[in-house]
């Protein structure tokens, strides 16, 4: 059933004109390494959605801040797509093949992701969100209330998903940890709990990093545990 | 602020083209009359997802069977948009007007809805789902599982939205009861209870109409009572 593999149907033109940015997220991840699989994983996570100018005013948002959590509706950074029908969950060790309407995947016929967000404050014109699993710089496409009645299915069951629960011991210095503001590090252990490792990767004696709020984080993971072995600031080119 | 009333940037060309069409999804609803103001309000309705012949694969749907609800991206049939930045939401009268990224309302930037329906089965090559809120023929852009852990949040607040749990009381004489299939009659009692009058009027004398599962629905409210008056099968010209 793979013959759609190369349909040209499926490699539209990147982005431009298909669908309007209203807004962009300004988060702590310079890259996808280390975003959390699903938004909600991380609260400490904070991002700030700063609208296009024609968007940018109280009427556009009245009435927002009586909810408390925000449907974010967002451009993937897939730059082309395989066309393939299925995907590989990162979840199923990356093994597994699932339809992609069976996942949450980027790789999907129409580029679009969802994600729930709570809203923390309305700061000017901007929104402070919290729990945001989106790189820094990522286009939003639109905005919609979390409608509890409509959309809160406590009774739901959620297939293969896991909720994540298997943490990383996270073994990081006082040392090390001063190298980042206070109000940071909170997050970034939680992100490193999650194991922000590529799949179909364990090697206890490789050095892996990522990007996250101006820093370069590098760390090891040996077993249960991750350890942090460097905080540099981090400077783009 | 209303300064943007006329932005061009707003009307978009309709449709073709800016988003894919991977499905289309058949309703009770040949119009918009009717149609519960959220999805998952009314759960008898049924509605049955037909892909298009590139996603028409077992496949494409691997692994969904495992999960309880979906999430439907479609297209709105808002042909144009007036482009201003604030809608006036039913649940409010009509009267109140509410920022755009405030309410689910059509008249948006991006004409895209977003609605959790329950996956009843699986049938051949189609999707059956209960509590859908599209009308019969919407196209459907995407199909995301729901996923508890990212998308359920029991401690959300709803700001001015309502779980409508205002109901009317419906008469609905056995005669005209029996004109339509029995398993259709629950799911237009409780589209009945929901008020399906559009806003602004509130004339007891007044006959109202509907489409519903290839009938003609006729109706009278008074009070907090809505009486069916007529039943008719439905012939399209």
């Amino acid at each position: 059933m793979s013959s759609l593999t190369k349909s040209s149907f499926w490699n539209k033109p990147n982005g431009e004109g298909d669908m309007k940015k209203i807004a962009t997220i300004h988060t702590d991840f310079p890259t996808k390494f280390g975003i959390p699989r699903q938004s909600g994983l991380v609260e400490e996570l904070k991002g700030r959605v700063v609208f296009e100018p024609e968007f940018r005013s109280p009427d556009a948002i009245r009435g927002l801040d009586g909810f408390s959590h925000l449907w974010l509706l967002w451009k993937f950074n897939t730059p082309e797509n395989s066309g393939s029908l299925t995907v590989r969950p990162p979840k199923l060790g990356g093994n597994v093949r699932m339809g992609v309407f069976a996942t949450r995947s980027p790789f999907r016929p129409n580029n679009i992701g969802l994600s729930c967000v709570r809203l923390e404050k309305i700061d000017g014109a901007d929104l402070i969100v919290s729990g945001a699993d989106l790189m820094d710089g990522t286009e939003i496409v639109d905005i919609k209330p979390y409608v509890p009645y409509a959309d809160c299915h406590p009774e739901a069951v959620g297939g293969f998903s896991k909720d994540g629960s298997e943490r990383l011991e996270v073994v990081f210095s006082d040392e090390l940890k001063s190298k980042i503001p206070e109000n940071k590090q909170a997050a970034l252990i939680k992100v490193l709990e999650l194991d922000p490792r590529p799949q179909y990767q364990d090697d206890p004696e490789r050095i892996y990093g990522f990007g996250f709020a101006g820093y370069d984080v590098r760390f090891t993971v040996n077993g249960g545990i991750l350890t942090v072995r460097e905080i540099e600031k981090f400077t783009f080119c």
